[in-house]
């Protein structure tokens, strides 16, 4: 059954299995509302979501990226986390709404504080794809619903 | 680098990565165009994917999950299917934007043939958790958009 959460009282076991999860996917809308969804990485601090615009191969800048573009266009955006197992028993995920918005380049202690945490929790980002002037953005949830075994 | 792929000229590629999932996220837009994303459990018949809204525990009705709602209000949908990798160079994902609607209980035919696909692909279908008479959803592609190791 689906369980509502206040997004900032997660019990402490829906707190873990974000804290473990490597990847989320993200959906937000484009300027004729319609949806887009892309894996992410990220990182949460307790209260807000944060991903990075990293260097890893892109066609465009990633000002120019659709999930960029859309949050300027609709700052809504829904991210979930969740687990395939074969046991459906174990199945299990988390969706945040929320909004959205970009970590000014003048928020320089945020800023820091997100590049050091994602550089924590992916030890792939050591090599350089993170630039310490990334765009950065910041995901804050205000509804969290919790399925299965969560 | 993004890679467009017309919806029915998929890659060899692209088709085994599809077949092989378990899962997909699929995106839909409420009637205020705000995002929703959910684990979905999907087959795909060469041309359209199909989701059936099954017995797991659920707290509404299958026609009024948020999911239904969302594409009575807006048809429009992304689905994305993606493999994460601790090797960043094997990352994926393959993201399908179309239409949805559901495939009418007049349509025996196809309902039959999805039906049995999904318990094919699922072998915990059989449990008796996929009647017969479950809504099944068509998301017919427009485009894809295919990125990294695909």
């Amino acid at each position: 059954m689906i369980r509502m959460e206040p997004a900032l009282q997660l019990s402490p076991l829906v707190r873990a299995k974000i804290k473990h999860a490597k990847i989320a996917r993200l959906a937000t809308v484009d300027a004729f509302n319609r949806p887009h969804v892309v894996p992410i990485c990220f990182c949460f601090d307790g209260s807000a979501f944060f991903t990075a615009f990293d260097k890893k191969p892109k066609r465009v800048r990633p000002e120019e990226l659709a999930r960029a573009r859309n949050v300027r266009a609709n700052p809504c955006v829904a991210l979930v986390i969740d687990h395939y197992d074969e046991n459906w028993s174990r199945l299990w995920y988390v969706m945040v709404r929320g909004t959205a918005e970009f970590v000014p380049k003048s928020s320089t202690g945020e800023r820091r504080q997100v590049i050091q945490q994602l550089k924590a929790k992916y030890p792939q980002y050591k090599g350089g794809i993170l630039p310490e002037d990334a765009p950065i953005l910041r995901i804050t949830p205000k509804l969290v619903a919790c399925w299965g075994d969560v």
